[in-house]
């Protein structure tokens, strides 16, 4: 009775997905309280009459953004006074929490988040949604209507996953690292694209990739004496998260003119004067490919870190989020896991942690809050730490749980999405590489601007040599130069990007992340505005 | 064209709710590998033939539970010396990791999971079901089939809340703090469980509660000289989440002779404690519905706990996520808010923090992962701190959030799944109260055994008075006596309870806290065997 050939819904399916144009605007974006006295709002924010659907405005684009995120400057006394009496105050607060940014999230935090949807426009992945629609209300599994609405590899998935859920719900707890028979198709999936064998009780499923890096950090991070090599530049989970949990951030340089190369001779010196500092350095972070800078690694390059690490004794923090976003030719993916075994290298050898996103990739569900990581070589009683910190939290949540597994075991050649699922996918990552080039090409053309390929991921980190005169005027107005130019683009055109000092970069360089999200057909626009503004950016401050 | 009138498909909808016979056996519980060493195994684990179904096997209930819980013993050496390279050891490991215990989960932490979802086979909470399904896969929302398979109002609802939702998809980031339209109806609903307004920006959605408790925890504790009030006994989240945090747990005793009453002289005489012992005290935990112990505060001891922690500067963190949880007549549930409203108090005047799931109450959906914290009373810049620190995590999983919104805003009264939800709910509650107290009739009925009855949440914690002989077997066993009769009583029947020692008590005391979830029909098994061990086990110990 569980299998049925469905009816060819698909085309219906793709019409639904995309945006009717009847779409209601989104309300006003909320900030906290304090945030709404920000003096200046962003021109094109969703609540401008001017521009309905903040959703499709050309002009809200680049990337998750966050002008000196989240270093608001303290609230005045008057108001502050007000809560005098209040039992915490920035006196007494965690100096900890205090001392994290993050800045990917802060000021105009729904003007970015509004815009990483521009992905989810498009995509869909609809095999995916099916499948956790059938699993969240598994009452219409077995119903003819469902024929009707969901394709038959869909349901039969449903029926597969509901049966390695103890009690065949999505409502219940489960195992704190995730339900096994996911952690057995995440770890089949993992042997697929490695070559290598997987084990389903290395995967701690989780929601999202950001918890699991908590999860390490607060393993690894005694006291502000350990240490946790980060490349600068670098993803602000990194150092929010050592900053939350206390310890010190051991920053390592990529070499921009080598396309954000990654120097084992630099990791050398950055740990050599991390030790004579009296820190610990307890772990390496590598980001590949990059975010923000977008670089893919070279094999090679990957097998002298692997021996780095082996070397010195530091455990491996792989972000591998962006595996599947790869968008030149000459560049493959892969995992630390694969390249370490290559080496000969086992549990006994290299601990390693990987860890992946159902956020990132071609599916972009980040909403769904579905990760996991995959932790190797480590000895039992450290993984019942590890699994002790996991159990904590109980357990991630079960859709996300489900979709981490999709994303590791997508429809395959003779399923009835396959295609569908194949076209919507190559479609996607063909057009993302398209979009990359295209903004990287505008961006190189600008005075002053430099700007490496995006391999990889979804940013791009240009560079840019900013007048005497901006610097000044930075200065003037108490802020980063890079910061300064971001905030007037985004005053002149709506366009958002972060400045690069909320990554890390080298002293004295001035950069901004900007993704390659816009839908393509919104490029060509947003390239001239874009342009413009340099011009006359580059012109008024001319020195 | 939003508005349908659907069939009557509930009844085919309550049919496929129920665990069918053929549900599959559940694979063999996952443990980490050192664990399945463990000498002793449940006899009635689901792996065990003689039992295909662990969740309707009438010998494994009561609750969720650990003996030692994750205390095991370290690994023999021969085991540890093959990791001896790995880079992070029981030495090198944060030692607040090493510290946390978290006796809700551990050694046989899948029997107990298993255990949670018999509160899964009955409430089915249909119409959150149907709307989360719809709102993950929008596409069917206008099909026609779609009117067969879902409830009208489901239907609307799922329309209601996608419009909520920018982009009208599941799988994008949030605010921060989650959806706004979502944070609205919250904070309606909570306005009309208090009649006190609630205002949307005080609302920050969570992956469950847990993750809200320790967002606080972080902001709170600098150091080990910071310190939380918790109740003995207490839930163990806020005992791992301190020791994580790295600050000191400051208990107060729950009065056993007065149905655990929380008596303000106690809070006194241990703030004073710890102050002479160099500790700020920095919040209170108050557990209403208590967490193991069942009980429901007064109105007048609530004022009684608001004033203290007003004038003694103390943040008051209320774990309110058994509020829908009240088996007995006499008793109401009153959240602090509306308490401390009532006394006049507002923002400036106390910092309140509550915390409410989606995982208790009727509904049950803990995989879900869906849970919120209302935060009052703190400064601006305060909550710009845990804004920041939610930020860090990016925002947690949509479909929980929804469905936050859902337990907060259920069917009203002509909507056409009122009728179903309705019944299921008073149908769960009040089989729930029976359940309640025919547990509570069969221990009071023990030798040795006092129970004060469970006026809320979902369980019940007996005191047991051991016999001297049974003391000494358990001392010669090194382990705790409350562990020592668990074991046993494990070992003996396939019952599972968390010993006392995981929540802590009275010195010299002893308790066991048991759930109150296993099906109706099975209780008088369960009474019988329970008996019947606890006899054999008194007659084998008496001194």
């Amino acid at each position: 009775m569980r299998r049925f050939v469905a009816d060819k819904t698909r085309n219906l399916v793709r019409r639904a997905s995309t945006c009717s144009p009847t779409c209601p605007v989104s309300p006003r974006p909320h900030h906290p309280p304090s945030l709404l006295s920000q003096p200046t709002s962003p021109p094109f924010s969703s609540s401008s009459p001017s521009h309905p659907s903040s959703i499709t405005s050309p002009l809200r684009f680049l990337t998750a953004a966050a002008l000196h995120p989240l270093s608001f400057p303290a609230s005045p006394n008057s108001m502050a006074s007000n809560y005098s009496t209040t039992p915490v105050t920035l006196q007494s607060v965690n100096p900890k929490v205090l001392k994290c940014e993050y800045a990917v999230r802060g000021e105009i935090v729904t003007l970015a988040q509004k815009l990483e949807q521009d992905l989810k426009q498009n995509p869909d992945s609809h095999p995916f949604d099916e499948v956790l629609a059938l699993c969240d209300h598994p009452a219409i599994l077995d119903r003819s209507e469902t024929q009707g609405l969901f394709s038959a590899d869909a349901i039969e998935r449903a029926f597969q996953i509901l049966d390695q859920i103890p009690g065949r719900a999505t409502g219940a707890y489960s195992h704190s690292q995730g339900i096994k028979g996911l952690r057995e198709t995440i770890a089949a999936g993992i042997a697929e694209r490695d070559g290598f064998p997987a084990d389903p009780n290395d995967i701690f499923l989780t929601d999202g990739a950001s918890p699991a890096v908590h999860m390490m950090m607060q393993l690894l991070i005694r006291s502000e004496k350990d240490g946790i090599l980060c490349p600068i530049p670098q993803y602000p989970l990194y150092s929010a998260s050592i900053a939350l949990h206390g310890g010190t951030l051991v920053p390592y340089y990529l070499d921009e003119a080598t396309g954000w190369g990654l120097e084992i001779s630099e990791l050398k010196k950055q740990l050599e004067t991390a030790k004579s500092n009296g820190v610990c350095v307890r772990a390496l972070v590598v980001i590949n490919p990059g975010n923000p800078t977008g670089q893919v690694l070279a094999e090679d390059n990957q097998c002298e870190i692997v021996e780095f690490c082996k070397n010195e004794g530091l455990v491996l923090l792989a972000d591998e989020v962006y595996q599947e976003n790869i968008y030149v030719p000459d560049k493959q993916f892969h995992s630390f896991k694969k390249v370490s075994r290559s080496m000969g290298y086992g549990e006994k050898n290299i601990s390693l942690v990987s860890f992946q996103s159902v956020s990132k990739g071609y599916y972009g569900e980040c909403g769904k809050r579905g990760g996991y990581m995959e932790v190797t070589g480590f000895s039992p009683e450290i993984r019942e730490q590890i699994y002790k910190v996991a159990s904590v939290n109980l357990c991630s949540n079960i859709s996300g749980q489900i979709l981490a597994s999709l994303v590791m075991n997508p429809p395959k050649v003779g399923d009835e999405s396959y295609e569908s699922y194949t076209g919507e996918k190559d479609g996607i990552l063909s057009s993302l590489a398209k979009r990359a080039k295209t903004l990287e090409d505008a961006l190189n053309s600008l005075e002053g601007v430099t700007c490496n390929r995006a391999e990889g991921a979804m940013y791009l980190f240009p560079r840019i040599d900013l007048p005497h005169k901006a610097i000044k005027a930075a200065e003037a107005a108490k802020t980063a130069p890079d910061a300064f130019y971001a905030r007037r683009l985004l005053d002149a055109t709506g366009v958002v990007v972060v400045p690069g000092s909320g990554f890390g970069q080298v002293p004295g360089t001035w950069h901004f992340r900007c993704t390659i999200l816009p839908q393509e057909d919104k490029i060509p626009a947003i390239v001239s505005r874009l342009t413009e503004f340099h011009k006359k950016f580059m012109d008024e401050f001319r020195d």
